[in-house]
């Protein structure tokens, strides 16, 4: 289309009205500050956990699937080793196994109320699409099982560079197939934190897409619902936030190593793009340090601007998915009882 | 008591340990930044709010009541010009009066459900204990009447030099003994902002120790809980929130005004301190740039440990009460509907 000069006359028009009238341009000024380690009604476990310094790796810049797996097999080494005392001390039994090709585990606590037999919950871990694979992607998943009193699936989901997007998806879409020949959806929950948060939103749009039933209720914990770095707290929480650190940290390139060129505003990777129309009842976690916050809250916003019942949880100075960094602390009984608490009150329904 | 020789030598042994263990003690260093106006998910009115710069009467320090007054007098003035319009177009009736003995306005919406005739809302201005006077604090009243079309009684408390602590409470609490001798406490709720979100907790706290009835539900906007300037975002969300701006501004130096003297760590001036076990079901809202988020998220959580059904809601990029600074805004809309859906659901039962 060429322009005319009515398109030019607007053009002149619009250069002074955008410099006056566009909030988006407009900076505000934040200086340079120290900033006290939060103490009340914080565990003196979880204040250590937010007086770390920032994350060291926060910068690593991985551009292959190659670099990515390196650093997360050697995370995963470190992140196993913990796992047989968290699952004696949670009382939780752990197996590894496939479901229709996926790899899975399944997690069950030695005992459960009877109202929890019948019921299923799918997680899918975090780690930005790239990291926690195998065992080492279960601890959440014990936590629940142990904390919850639930049997969990675990999905094992292939990540680069064994396969790329929409790979983590579809084997968590698979899982929930194989789950649901043998379970009502109503008594299904998915959950997960961060990439695992995307994930379990993902889940319920790419089942919108394919017709498959809704799951009975969903814990997103502070997803990565926006990996186009749209959100205020990428600028409030920058640097502020010791885990993630910034929204040009690894976490960032972690995602774009996992889309391979695909469209980041897709809803299957920024699910806050998403419809949410018709959603399950979904409980939604996060910290007030946490870089996600705004992912949080947008999505919060939206399931209840769509009508859907969804409760949201923010810690107390928590940065990024501090709530499951350490099985042993109140905070993270109570993120966890928080969510079997809300899976109690809506799954079978 | 007198020092022994083991408090000595444990007083010794806990200088190196209290210098290397005590996280509070560590300062994490945050850069400069300047923030731009977040626009996803945000009207244009909501953003041209968030882009203000940051309020310039913030550090207005006023040691007297007398001082506090003669601002809020010319603000006040200038407030209540924009009510008849609000009115008009939100369909309300608003008329001052007093219950025994108590300034009040009653405000009715023309129209309301048939399930709402029976319900009273008590409201409590905001403003610091020391701002909006008279009709001028009956602005979050008229949005509540009109956008969620209930009966409101805005509670016109006395504030200094009138009088000081604890006269906002006892004439609250006054007018709640009042709307019970006609409504059932199950029909009743208590909301406000800001120190009208403190004095909706604190009532609470004060029925309880007075033997009253609890009422049906309650919303505190993003309240003044503690004014001890404890909590995290007073520090990560100095200079960011462009209303309050800093834990050391305006609105503390107006709440020592009113306090006159008392403890400001009693429950009844940061009632995050009090005991919430046996509070009605509680909406909270506040904003991801607020400085009293974290005032807010706190009592979040202590109200859920305590076994209460709360909710709360975080709207993206806003700073301290923004929700209700414009009546003609989705997001003001959004802020009373989730309240009046929240009353709607808990009153009368």
């Amino acid at each position: 289309m060429k322009p005319n000069w009515l398109m030019l006359v607007l053009g002149v028009l619009a250069v002074p009205m955008a410099g006056r009238a566009d909030p988006a341009r407009q900076l505000l000024d934040v200086p340079a500050k120290a900033l006290p380690v939060p103490t009340a009604d914080i565990s003196p476990g979880m204040q250590a956990i937010i007086a770390r310094p920032l994350n060291p790796d926060w910068n690593k810049l991985w551009k292959t699937g190659e670099e990515a797996r390196a650093y997360a097999d050697t995370q995963a080494a470190q992140t196993v080793k913990g796992i047989p005392a968290m699952l004696e001390r949670l009382h939780v039994k752990s197996e590894a196994s496939t479901l229709d090709g996926v790899r899975v585990h399944v997690i069950t606590p030695e005992t459960m109320p009877d109202t929890n037999r019948d019921k299923v919950l799918i997680h899918v871990h975090g780690g930005c699409y790239v990291l926690f694979p195998g065992e080492s992607g279960t601890t959440e998943a014990v936590m629940m099982a142990g904390l919850g009193r639930y049997k969990v699936i675990a999905v094992d989901y292939r990540m680069p560079p064994e396969a790329y997007f929409p790979a983590a998806l579809d084997d968590a879409i698979t899982a929930y197939k194989a789950v649901l020949k043998n379970t009502s959806p109503s008594n299904v929950a998915f959950f997960g934190t961060s990439a695992g948060g995307a994930l379990t939103l993902e889940m319920v749009l790419r089942a919108k897409q394919l017709g498959l039933p809704m799951p009975g209720a969903i814990a997103p914990g502070t997803p990565m619902s926006d990996v186009t770095k749209t959100g205020d707290t990428f600028h409030t929480n920058e640097q502020v936030d010791n885990v993630l650190v910034s929204r040009d940290g690894f976490c960032d390139a972690a995602t774009i190593v996992y889309a391979k060129g695909h469209d980041l505003s897709d809803a299957l990777l920024s699910p806050v793009n998403g419809d949410m129309h018709g959603f399950p009842p979904t409980i939604l976690t996060t910290g007030t340090r946490d870089l996600l916050l705004s992912n949080t809250v947008r999505v919060h916003r939206k399931l209840r601007r769509a009508g859907v019942a969804a409760e949201l949880v923010v810690f107390e100075g928590q940065s990024h998915a501090q709530y499951q960094f350490d099985n042993t602390l109140p905070e993270t009984e109570e993120a966890f009882g928080e969510i079997a608490a809300f899976f109690g009150e809506h799954l079978g329904h």
